[in-house]
């Protein structure tokens, strides 16, 4: 049976759902739903219809899973219990804090509706919680970490880009060697947000600005980098372009841990990412917990589910037999 | 609620099984089952009584989940379908291609009984096939590889001390840099047996033995080292004590795929295993599955699982809040 996927919202998540969509034999898109004029939007599959995000409830019998791309910041709050009223959706809302709220608010829409909706999918949160939970459970006395980068982030570049005298900017955020090493050694080491990260900064600022200014600014910024060892660098626009124009990330989560009687004995488990594009790995994490949605919604459950709340094999397209058979 | 381990088997793995139910706060060693001679058996753990296999029935009301410690290739085959009609049960069988015959036999049996058998618990298979199809379902457009070691294969070991004029001998596979390399930039190489792993034996021969002819007859062994480039280093028994008498191992499950309307971009998921003591990691696997097993079994749910059916936040002493507010 083919899954059809709608997508809301088109920008760059929203696209690479569309390319995971099309790597996934059996799922079609069906539908793109946004909120700008939907003749603007140059979607990428050939004979896809592309909806104002205003007649999406036009479309619910067409939609098995509808796909929310929009941000945490304002969308996903308000978007997946609203839509999982009408849809099974899945989110990738990554405001760590603010998760137990938004899973108590989808959780009773959805039992409402009969819906079920899977937020916080992803790579951080996602693939990285899996991860974390099933190493905490396994090596119950031990300790964990997460590391991020060499990757882009967004809020970072942004908070340079607000800056007077700046043109554009990507910032980098990198996990620190020896800090990474001390930990894959098995050490279980107190580390400071200086000793873990740091953040590397590609900008360019308009002629005549005050560089030294800009870099102060920069790294005495609170929250985004006056914690952290910050580098700048000032390039040109071509540059920044042509060396600076990918959307890379990754990064680490590494558990230690002791067992035997006299805890004698040391492990360690390390589950790394190394990404091209993290919105479309984001995206492609995103297509398989849809899959799960709709397989759970067809077995008649309903609410809010996260990674943790979802069994490996609801999210494979092969049956449990190949699964058995080929991968365990 | 404590949940009641009954451990069968007293050997490496009972004894790390035994070890990691010490560390799991909501668990406790009720008794373990021994085909021996119960007052032979040296457990650990104070006032934990010993009894022999034979009087199991007896104690069926005692034990929430009986974790069976025998081996893959006599034991396990038999005990699980017998033992899953009277407990819950997990096991760590692991003869990748015996699984699918196993799977339906522990299930006729679970499902007559209304128990739970968990088979295939450890780390490959185990948490290896988790990250196999993880990663498979996120990135259907790859290829994975899994790499073993270093570590000690006690099969192997075993087939070297078979050898006329050995007296003790351990083996290690090890995968080769190379291809782990190749593989970890995100290439798709087609590797032969011999191109992923090479295998290391530390031989204690006796007295006057011909070594010359311990080395061949060792290297041309079909299956287990014919196919490998192997190397042999005679050493004194003093120094395998020394050196060689732990059992670590680990490995490697990497997948790398291509996402973006024309796959223009590249994604690496790796997941490693470090071990210092391969039985008692297994056994910490072991135990957390147990938890999943005594909680399906409270859910009323009944018949053979593999971990790949097991959602994650099942292994978890943390309730579903906690793990979202904690750990998602």
């Amino acid at each position: 049976m083919t899954i059809r996927i709608g997508i809301l919202g088109y920008g760059n998540l929203g696209r690479g759902v569309e390319c995971a969509v099309r790597q996934n034999e059996d799922m079609e898109l069906a539908a793109v739903f946004t909120r700008r004029e939907p003749a603007q939007v140059p979607v990428l599959t050939a004979n896809t219809p592309v909806y104002s995000i205003h007649e999406i409830l036009k479309h619910q019998k067409e939609i098995d899973v509808l796909i929310l791309c929009g941000g945490s910041a304002t969308d996903l709050p308000v978007q997946t219990p609203e839509y999982v009223k009408y849809f099974n959706v899945v989110d990738s809302f990554d405001t760590h804090a603010n998760i137990p709220q938004h899973y108590a608010n989808v959780d009773k829409a959805a039992k409402e509706s009969g819906n079920i909706g899977i937020i916080s999918v992803g790579w951080d949160p996602g693939m990285f919680s899996l991860n974390r939970v099933y190493a905490d459970a396994i090596l119950p006395d031990g300790a964990s970490y997460t590391f991020w980068g060499r990757g882009v982030s967004q809020g970072h570049s942004d908070a340079i880009r607000r800056i007077k005298g700046v043109v554009d900017a990507r910032q980098y955020t990198v996990p620190v060697p020896a800090a990474l090493d001390a930990v894959r050694r098995g050490e279980t080491p107190v580390l400071s947000t200086r000793e873990k990260h740091t953040r590397e900064c590609f900008v360019v600022a308009e002629p005549g600005a005050d560089l030294a200014a800009i870099e102060k600014e920069i790294k005495e910024m609170p929250n985004y980098f006056a914690d952290y060892d910050t580098t700048v660098h000032f390039i040109s626009l071509e540059e920044l372009r042509a060396n600076h124009s990918g959307i890379p990330h990754g990064g680490f989560v590494i558990r230690s841990g002791k067992t035997g009687w006299e805890s004698e004995h040391k492990h360690v488990v390390e589950y790394s990412l190394k990404l091209d594009s993290n919105p479309e790995f984001t995206a492609c994490v995103l297509a398989a917990y849809a899959r799960a949605a709709f397989r759970l919604h067809q077995d008649g459950i309903s609410g809010c589910k996260t990674v943790l709340d979802i069994a490996p094999a609801l999210l494979c397209r092969h049956s449990g037999e190949e699964l058995r058979r080929n991968l365990l």
